[in-house]
């Protein structure tokens, strides 16, 4: 049955092509960080939206299921199949064309296959970009960014990917084609199918498209590294920048003195920028589409009321370009400091940002009742109240913990639960996927779940598309 | 049958307030500017969002539509029942409560029935603001709203209402409660379930309550009318100021010279700030978080350059609120003005901005040569790419005319389908209600229908919300 359903597919169309050596399929098959790994028949990489269509029935009729993949770079199980191999997998990668670019309308048209950096570099020519700014930018397309609506750095000042989207394309498990193609600001178009894509994980559907709102390229950049005695003083400091400069803040970036620390002892080369001791780094970035003169003296402005009112004790300005590289790459240091110099439970929930300081302090207090040697890391958004908390063992300590696993869902489950008495949510921006699932389920409203399986049976009911995931636990169709 | 159903509702929950008088049925049932009428047994003032749940539970059960009623400000017929009278008006305005404002987070949490312009004034104690700018602001509610997905005019900046929820709560039709109400920017709550709400016109459930992003109150303001030979010239207009400005453009309207006419014979006070003849003036109007001197001067700069280059031939900038205000009274007279000075089909469609010359040229032409009385009017937001074209007959020409609805829809059909052929849409923002279903079904993708048949079956299987709206030709339940 396998081999004759894998014979199938290419017979649909002459744009399909189907991959099925063993490498190919590890490869697919495995997530990027080695942690997530099922089976699948074929890869099966379509060339045409038209191809999604045929693809997506066949699978219905056959009762396959199809496990859409972007750049494969999800963090939590997401984008590859789970291990009953009744399955393919959907490469979006060669949909991979730029249709337009309209300068006057500010808006490109792109297929789902697009890798984020590769539009980025194209608009830069035009003098625009698309505000999503990711770690993952060199490897991972629209659509899977579209399908976990995906955050990053500048979240502040120009939302997730759903506020960067004008439409989609798309085709639903249940074989409906949905286009919502016309690039306009407005319109009344009924019901928002789309944007039921948008952070379905492809449980519901696979995007094929997408209509983007684009910016022009900031003409003037300002950088800053400061120090902050407490989350209550970055705040204010916050709150202080915004009043100066509105939208022209675009990063709002938090580390709290462990993580620093944990990161110098990574690579003495990424050292504090600022020698004395202090609890909070924060580091924000402000852009403007002209004016660099301007900019500066505005934001040394705001930076010397936050030193004035003792929000802050200290403020570096990046003289230059190296110099903003290296604020910056201390931040994009952390995961990989992380899992070099010890353990590190590290999550991604969010807070009103109101709550940021409570939802710190009550993380370290209670972790630290549970687990003695555990010491509490921070590093994230807290423009957008996404720091990603952490709690780190030295090596050394986490060895001697009786079990690991378990240690961890201990550490997950007080973090999640104080994040959600505090009015927040367990999840930001890393998706569900598969690891997710049972906090998930534990988290939200039971009328919210029957309404998401009510929305799954209509749209999916079959429920061939990438099953397994979200809060479907069940592994296979 | 009748009034049984009625003496059961108020039944339900002493928070719940029934009205069956004559004259308020009348009121409730008739929309705003009296084309729309119909029929209902009562009206039904909810105190709580679980009497909604209640409420949509018995007419379930007892087969009754639901027609939801905000500020019934609708221009197309959204807001009001069908003729049957096997309907309830349920309305919101018991559901007024600002239930916080929280500074740090720049977010409020509020009902459904609370006014815009109600909101906007407390808001502004905190030297906050809730950007979304309406016409009806003074009686329209945050739920119709979100209901209608309103727009105005700074949609430029801000975006549509959408673009500014961070979650809603809500019933569906059927009967399942949803709740996305944490203030927070990024959330993985699964299936957006809460956007179908928004733009659904009360076909699918109920708006209750509503997350709503703030933004702090802009300390400086500028506005500049402008006079430009032509859509093209606006159009480079807009794109030197916004290169140089960036988001601190926070409108961009322009209005052809016979509107502008017609606002001078309807209001000789309202005269052109510009005493010479000229096609296009540009209204735009520029906020700044802070400094109003370093605004004035960039604004100035842009306006310059764009003399310079030929692209505007003069350019006034208000000296004053006064001044301010003239300019927009102007703005804001289009529609009285045309309906006093004679016969106006006007339309809400969008098309990308690059492609507004060739809409408006096209519509020009074709539009007299099928009626050669006709004369071309247009205001709007050309920013958007949603100019409101307008037909304009003088009131002799127009009584000559032989059948006013057929030449209504003749107009209509042509304008729709130009919009259309240039990739635009024949509705932007003020809904569809019953008046423009037959375009929308016209011009809706036939698999797009069928999704949203499937959704409307699954989330408000016996079709009690707000039946007749948008794609629902059958009058009643």
């Amino acid at each position: 049955v396998t081999s004759d359903f894998a014979i199938r597919i290419p017979a649909l169309s002459p744009t399909i092509e189907l991959i099925v050596d063993a490498d190919t399929l590890r490869r697919h098959c495995t997530d990027y960080n080695g942690r997530n790994t099922g089976q699948a028949l074929a890869i099966v990489r379509p060339g045409e939206t038209g191809d999604v269509v045929k693809i997506v029935a066949l699978c219905r009729q056959e009762g396959v299921a199809v496990v859409p993949q972007g750049g494969n770079t999800s963090d939590y199980g997401g984008s590859v199949p789970a291990a009953t191999g009744r399955s393919i997998v959907l490469s979006l990668s060669r949909l991979n064309r730029i249709l337009d670019i309209d300068l006057t309308n500010n808006t490109a048209r792109v297929e789902a296959g697009v890798v984020l950096a590769d539009l980025n570099r194209k608009l830069a020519e035009h003098d625009r970009w698309f505000p999503v700014s990711l770690g993952s930018e060199g490897t991972c397309q629209i659509g899977g960014n579209i399908a976990m609506n995906a955050g990053g750095n500048t979240v502040l000042r120009y939302g997730m990917m759903r506020d960067n989207l004008l439409g989609v394309e798309g085709v639903f498990g249940n074989g409906d084609h949905y286009a919502d193609m016309q690039p306009l600001r407005k319109k009344c178009i009924g019901y928002h199918i789309g944007d039921l894509l948008v952070g379905s994980e492809g449980t519901l559907g696979v995007i094929t498209k997408a209509i983007l709102k684009l910016q022009h390229l900031p003409k003037a950049l300002v950088t800053a590294w400061m120090s902050a005695a407490s989350l209550n003083d970055a705040l204010q400091t916050l709150d202080m920048v915004r009043q100066h400069l509105g939208e022209r803040l675009t990063a709002f970036e938090v580390i709290n003195q462990l993580q620093r620390r944990v990161i110098e002892r990574y690579q003495p080369a990424l050292k504090d920028p600022i020698a004395q001791d202090y609890e909070w780094a924060i580091l924000a970035e402000f852009t403007d589409t002209a004016g660099q003169e301007a900019l500066s003296a505005s934001v040394e402005a705001a930076l010397a009321a936050a030193l004035e009112a003792g929000a802050i004790s200290d403020a570096l300005i990046a003289a230059n370009g190296a110099q903003r590289q290296a604020f910056w790459r201390i931040r994009e240091s952390v995961l990989d400091a992380n899992n070099a110099m010890g353990w590190a439970v590290t999550h991604d929930a969010s807070v009103p940002v109101s709550k940021l300081p409570a939802f710190a302090e009550r993380v370290d207090k209670e972790v630290r009742a549970q687990f003695p040697t555990a010491r509490f890391l921070a590093a994230g958004h807290a423009g957008d109240g996404n720091i990603h908390l952490g709690v780190f063992f030295e090596k050394a300590d986490f060895d001697g913990l009786a079990d690991f696993k378990r240690a961890t869902q201990a550490i997950n489950a007080q973090v999640f639960q104080i994040a959600h008495a505090l009015g927040g949510h367990f999840s930001s921006e890393h998706g569900i996927g598969t690891k997710h699932r049972m906090p998930f389920l534990t988290y939200t409203p039971a009328s919210n779940l029957a309404l998401m399986r009510v929305l799954k049976s209509a749209l999916d009911p079959q429920g061939i598309m990438n099953p397994g995931k979200i809060f479907d636990t069940a592994e296979a169709v």
